[in-house]
């Protein structure tokens, strides 16, 4: 008489000896195909593994798919010097610890930057393509098809000082309009997704990890995923990539670990439901930074740049012409979620001249007013709150200058005449950065401190490089670069 | 031929089929005898069970015994009422999730303040003396032997008006004059081992948990504990109680959960190395808000009330005259750990001339200047940053007002005059809120939401009331509450 299938409503480990029939053998099992999955499986591949990618949806793609494109490259890539950029990873390294921390696993940043020519170049041999054209304007992305970008305030206040500025934002090139998926994320993933097909990788598709099957000496040697309600035993001789995303769509952990993310996932999918962090938990996983979070603010950057930004005292808070993540950071993070973004109708007319990737951030004011003290009235906020901003701003703007936040003098005219302001109130979204600590091999640390054997991850259910601030690029750049890692390490366990 | 000791070097559970010997059984294990402790044992013993205390120091105590004491509790206490004061179980409960959040355990919070009163009787009857005396002027702990005395802002904005202040801050009678360890906490401490010792509870000192021994269904059933340097085999035939206090002085859990408190632990003790957390991790267990910090900042509430506080921008970000733990949270996470404390001679000799618990905070101004700029120069600001700030103040407080952050107006009087300057940067410190997930019995969740069998914690080795924000007494509150729960839990198991 047959046993009863194993249950697939737990998270729970499975005990190898009870599984009585294996659906499936392989080398390597890679949950996810996303840019870590498809890293992971790639390398495992090359390393001579037979590899089999489980994928929850109908497609490869994940969330990386559907991004702008962004990998967090440098320490001087041949796109970089292209284009007459200078930098070194120990440079990159210095303007990461600072940008990312604090908290940052500092030999995972130095490891990372170390080997990120190596992995751009590895990116181009896949068929990635880049263009060597350099966008320097202020903005979310490039508006067209130019490869290269500042993607994390390297050239803004304080990080201007502390580090040689380079831009470090890589974007594969479109291949034809961006319209619908041909995202630069899309035209990251496709050429890797060919290149894993000509390994002959396997996939499933529709196919849901739900636990994973340890044997008596608690190693993961497989993992049950289910296919249409049907449980599928999959053996993984070598090891289990977890390459499962972000848990910004998990209400439930979002509220233990990131409250302030609470009803606004943004830049992630319904699939990032966390599941591959509590599968490795449920293993003793060590976890890291989970309360960290990538911000977006709903407002273009060419704008905010030409403007000033106040919170919900009417106080300025951020360099205005820094990487708009940063800014949504701070407006999320730090000031309650308020954020008023105020500029004149010269620097306006101005702003609204230039090309921008992100059009849909160019809406009406919400207030037009004469007079800095009417705007005040118009936003609710006590005399002079206002007023005593932008006179001090002012001040040292006729000199073209910020002593406050260090704004750039490019982008530093005083605020005369009439002014606009935009109410940014809650207009943020952002994903998730936490997740199970994994080493430079990518091997899942246990709480011990001790690789839980058999199990790799990469991706957003790891912590990254991010311990709390963000570049735009981290994502796809640690998940390719420690997918690799996971790919390999699985292969040769 | 005996096998080799089992290590004690690692957090991984231990399988009880490997145990040759068991060196005491009992019926319920407590690993630490600080508040949390106490109360789990005495509680398991009152239920029946056989208890067995198990603390690494040579007394008992815990950081509960050094602390100033306050407990955090209302609802209509006894105190509460004999001192006129008019509280409901629902107003608290409005108080706190607006308080400590967001994202606190909503279930936690309601049942907390439904068992509020409750729990203050039974340590009036486990012989905790509170004095009917109220203190009603800003500070850090009641000067004296007063038992109740605001402790997290309840007369403060912005709670003010959404719920009706009431004073929680329970704080026991010192039995002696304030001298070494004779602080509140250890006047909560004392009558309660004595409760314990009554009810004929075990205690081993210099013994520390090390591993959590489980049988083949993974069920708690007992510890590996080591007393100088030799392994001690524990049964608990009913269940293990976690009560090993917080991480604030793991240095490699801090960088990974809550890098802001790295290098700076306060109020802790260095026996708070999160073991209760790892050992709950290796089985599964869920966490939560491991990134909460409780802060505080080394400034008289007296002066900081009569004062103005601004950040390293020269602007205001806090109403004075608030709980100053929640002050010293803006300062850490928001403002990076920049403050300074501004206030005119007139108004610091008034402030010199109150009582206060921390005399220690009274040190002389980093500057004196007889004008606004001269001060702005001074701190090193930009020319207007400050003189703005204060001139926007002084207007209001000419009436008496405060729009800008709603300090009430018996603290506002405008600036004038020579002005005294406190330099608070990086002048904080805080200990860790985070822990395991546990439900309204104390049970230890795994991360699949069931509980997990035989395990049981309580204290700040627990995610308890507080998800992000803090209130003094809230961590001997709900330690000393759910200690209790998890001490019965523990013995009906």
């Amino acid at each position: 008489m047959s046993q009863q299938p194993p249950r697939t409503d737990t998270v729970r480990p499975l005990r190898a000896n009870t599984v009585e029939h294996w659906d499936i053998e392989v080398d390597v099992v890679v949950a996810g195909y996303g840019i870590a999955g498809v890293c992971a499986a790639i390398e495992a591949a090359r390393a001579g593994a037979n590899v089999l990618i489980l994928e929850r949806t109908g497609g490869w793609g994940g969330a990386a798919a559907l991004a702008g494109g962004f990998i967090y490259l440098g320490g001087g890539t041949g796109l970089q010097r292209a284009l007459g950029f200078d930098d070194t990873p120990e440079n990159m390294a210095t303007f990461l610890t600072a940008a990312l921390g604090p908290g940052v696993d500092q030999a995972k940043i130095e490891d990372y930057c170390a080997g990120s020519v190596e992995h751009y170049e590895w990116l181009v041999a896949c068929g990635v393509p880049f263009k060597a054209e350099f966008w320097g304007e202020p903005g979310w992305e490039p508006p067209h098809d130019e490869g290269l970008m500042y993607s994390g305030g390297e050239n803004a206040a304080p990080f201007l000082d502390l580090a040689k500025p380079a831009p470090r934002g890589h974007v594969p090139q479109f291949a034809e309009k961006k319209i619908g998926r041909r995202s630069g994320g899309y035209m990251l993933m496709k050429p890797l997704a060919e290149t894993a097909a000509g390994l002959g990788i396997a996939v499933e598709y529709d196919t849901r990890i739900r636990r994973l099957i340890v044997d008596d000496d608690d190693r993961v040697v497989g993992v049950l995923a289910s296919t249409y309600g049907k449980p599928v035993a999959v053996r993984a001789a070598r090891g289990v990539v977890l390459a499962t995303g972000s848990f910004a769509y998990d209400t439930e952990m979002i509220a233990r670990y990131t409250p302030k993310l609470s009803g606004r996932p943004g830049a992630a999918i319904e699939e990032h439901d966390g599941i591959g962090i509590r599968l490795a938990q449920a293993l003793g996983a060590e976890l890291a930074h989970m309360d960290a979070s990538e911000v977006a603010v709903f407002g273009d950057p060419q704008l905010m740049a030409r403007g000033i930004l106040v919170n919900g005292r009417g106080q300025r808070f951020v360099t205005e012409d820094t990487y708009p993540g940063r800014i949504g950071q701070a407006v999320l993070l730090h000031q309650d979620n308020e954020a008023f973004l105020i500029i004149d109708e010269k620097s306006l007319e101005q702003a609204l001249d230039t090309v921008t990737a992100t059009p849909f951030f160019r809406f009406p004011p919400t207030w037009v007013a004469e007079t800095v003290a009417e705007l005040e009235a118009e936003m609710g906020l006590p005399a002079q709150a206002l007023q005593t901003t932008i006179a001090a701003y002012n001040q040292h703007a006729e000199h073209g200058a910020d002593p406050l936040l260090g704004k750039k003098p490019e982008w530093v005219r005083p605020l005369t005449g009439a002014l606009a302001c935009y109410d940014l109130r809650g207009f943020t979204a952002g994903f998730t950065l936490g997740g199970v600590r994994t080493d430079l091999d990518s091997r899942v640390l246990h709480v011990s401190g001790e690789p839980i054997a058999g199990l790799f991850a990469a991706g957003r259910c790891t912590s990254g490089l991010c311990a709390g601030g963000y570049v735009s690029g981290a994502s796809l750049g640690d998940g390719s670069f420690y997918g690799r890692r996971a790919g390999k390490s699985a292969a040769t366990g």
